[in-house]
């Protein structure tokens, strides 16, 4: 049935702003939210590069004869530029360490855009103003519809694999210079790939939904500015994302204060390579133990009191596999029990297998608490000496309340850089990326093979 | 939450299945639908390779610089096997001539299992026999899951885009000689790529959709043949694709009477290259319009009653697009006024625009009548001189009950293929696909360049 469209859609006018916008309109409030997410984003892209997880994709990828001379983050080997895009996106999720939105729904917007950005730029000399206005505008576009459509309503969806590839169409678009009614059909092309269960969540394909939705949302803006057409309305219309997906309408709320604020400055960064929803509690275990020089030798007990939904995503009581573990309650309050911090060398098989960490794991309760937030936690420790000690954590450290300042995200950049490129590539790609207002060329960010 | 699995679910039932059926276990009637679903497939997809919307796909994946050595169906150029994949697929749906099984819901699996497979065969030297069980197995899986999950539950998704991919992954699979527990990884992987909105129908997009799948399908293989973990129950778990895409369990008649009957059996070819809700129309309006003698010029209405699934899906009453066209249940009746058939040519942009159709279609009155089959129709058509001719059609041509013969869909693949190889190389064609159970090299089904 077609429709007479006496107004724009919301999908036409988030691609009107995204037209319409450019670097010199954004704040620097937005810039500096937007550099934040940049560096982060390369630290644990070329953090994880190397991954088991990013090697199995790419021998897959040759298996099937893909080739080509688009450079890979952290990596010597090149690619074509589509798959460039999902190998990028999948080594900045390998670690669970990528920056993350977590307004109304969860959603790990960078992932998504930037691989997309970054392999359309190679060889095209996208200056690094323009790239950043990209990039903030996709994250705009995949949060917005993230928190509009799936904010109340989410059956199970990888909300990142849903919307990531939309943004992502968005900020190729962008940088294609494509007219708003393009824009719509590379959104809508995306829209029709989104995809994405949280029945995958702790298992090795989850990462690869980022790196799918990059590589979607490149290749729909490419066949959208090629002239392939689509639906005017991808996701308010009667078949449309919102109705499909959530059996609901899309919300108003979705272009509201348009260009006001922006999505870019609520992404937040993790100091732990876990599940976000469990860093109130390595957080709060963490403190206790330290502030009370508890011994983990000494304890009893360890009763956490979280928020549903992080009870939910992070149920893995007694974790099978050391993906499993960074999705684990009980494993986050072992290891911050025992080390008061937790690394990626605490969510390997070694450490998912570590005798001391396993029965420190079973002394672990988990209640489950309505109106708790998920940044929020009780803990309680009891002691074998028969004590108890309690935390409230209001806000995790890395929270939006108590972010990480840019030294520590530096400092956690350098962390998983320098062990890949060196000590010395490492700190010039740190700071090409806080430059990269000045470049001429930002696809050469991918020029440091690792 | 791990579950603890104490039966097999049901996509490790399909999976078993897929692992255990060989060439040799098919009756002769299934091998006869499989050999006829091919035949109908490489036509429809040599036919289409030309298409605009095929020509763009691969402007884009070349500005992306993609490359290969894959053999494309109908055409000089050669890509990657995962973009052969894309192609081929696109390939087969952009004519809207691909065979259907319409048993609960709308799919149309060839389109996305083979491409998998063919793309997957080049070089690989896989035998007839092998890829005619792929191409069986990998169909029964997506028709399954179809119907099962689809059939009652629907708001609006493409389901050959959300259920092709996993039955394209479990036939690359079964060639890749993948175990049970990688069988079901390969499936959960494509499951969690499953996509697909009917908001795109009327589009461009709507055809890359079964490329998409065949594509994701391949890839999802290779990377569970690579050792990329999933989950267990991609689609009956708690957040797997059946509760997150419908809301509601996957029944159990997903795995009933597995290798007692089989899927492809029920899969139908279209003798008009335009939506399948609209054949009883064309068939009806045709044979009324032959029977009776009536001159598309002494015409005053024609009224149409169909099921409410028929005015939906083709209810562009006012279509503006070439494309929207073959979705007009108006058009559909104007083309078969004039002409007492529906070809190719009939749903061009000179045909959309012809005079004489345009003043036909207004005179076209639609009715929704529940208690339809898709595949029956009701016609009435009032002449100048004020008399009815009426007709009812309890079968479209080309549906189960009224299939085209072999001998018919050997005229559809010639009529397709002719223009693209020429006669000889289309005839050579259509002979090595008939004999493929002799063949050596399933691959060599690609290897004829138009």
């Amino acid at each position: 049935m077609s429709l007479n469209i006496v107004f724009p859609g919301a999908t036409r006018q988030l691609a009107d702003f995204v037209v319409a916008t450019n670097y010199s309109d954004l704040p620097q409030a937005t810039l500096d939210a937007g550099r934040r997410s940049l560096v982060n984003f390369l630290g644990v892209a070329v953090g994880g590069a190397h991954h088991e997880e990013v090697e199995s994709a790419l021998k897959a990828l040759h298996r099937l004869g893909a080739g080509g001379n688009v450079p890979l983050l952290g990596r010597p080997d090149r690619i074509d530029a589509v798959n460039a895009a999902l190998i990028n996106g999948t080594s900045s999720a390998v670690l669970d360490f990528d920056s993350t939105q977590m307004k109304r729904t969860n959603i790990h917007p960078s992932g998504p855009v930037l691989p997309a950005i970054l392999a359309f730029a190679h060889g095209r000399a996208i200056s690094g103003p323009d790239f950043i206005a990209a990039f903030i505008l996709g994250v705009e576009v995949a949060c917005r519809i993230a928190n509009g459509v799936f904010g109340e309503h989410n059956p199970g969806w990888h909300v990142t694999g849903v919307t990531g590839g939309i943004g992502a169409a968005a900020a190729v678009s962008k940088l294609l210079g494509l007219d708003a009614e393009k824009t719509v059909a590379a959104m809508a092309i995306a829209a029709n790939q989104a995809s994405g269960l949280r029945e995958m969540y702790g298992t090795a394909c989850k990462a690869l939904t980022p790196g799918r939705a990059a590589r979607d949302g490149l290749l729909s803006a490419m066949l959208a500015a090629e002239g392939v057409s689509a639906p005017d309305r991808p996701i308010e219309g009667r078949k449309g994302l919102a109705m499909v997906f959530t059996g609901h309408e899309a919300p108003r709320s979705l272009t509201k204060e348009l260009g006001d604020r922006y999505e870019i400055e609520l992404n937040i960064f993790k100091p732990y390579p876990c599940a976000i929803v469990t860093h109130a509690v390595i957080d709060g275990v963490s403190r206790l133990c330290a502030g009370e020089e508890i011994d983990p030798a000494d304890i009893a007990e360890i009763q956490l009191e979280v928020a549903p939904i992080a009870a939910e995503l992070a149920g893995h009581a007694a974790p099978q596999t050391a993906l499993q573990s960074k999705f684990s309650l009980t494993h986050a309050a072992a290891i911050a029990a025992t080390h008061r911090v937790a690394r990626v060398e605490h969510f390997s098989d070694e450490a998912l297998h570590d005798a001391g960490y396993a029965a420190l794991r079973t002394s672990v309760g988990v209640q489950s608490r309505k109106g708790l937030k998920k940044n929020e936690a009780h803990v309680l420790i009891r002691t074998n000496d028969a004590k108890t000690h309690e935390l409230h954590v209001e806000h995790a450290l890395g929270s939006l309340e108590r972010p990480m300042s840019d030294d520590d995200i530096a400092e956690k950049f350098l962390g998983l850089v320098e062990p890949v490129l060196g000590g010395e590539r490492a700190h010039a790609l740190l700071g090409r990326a806080i430059e990269l207002h000045m470049s001429t060329d930002a696809g050469s960010l991918a020029d440091y093979p690792g």
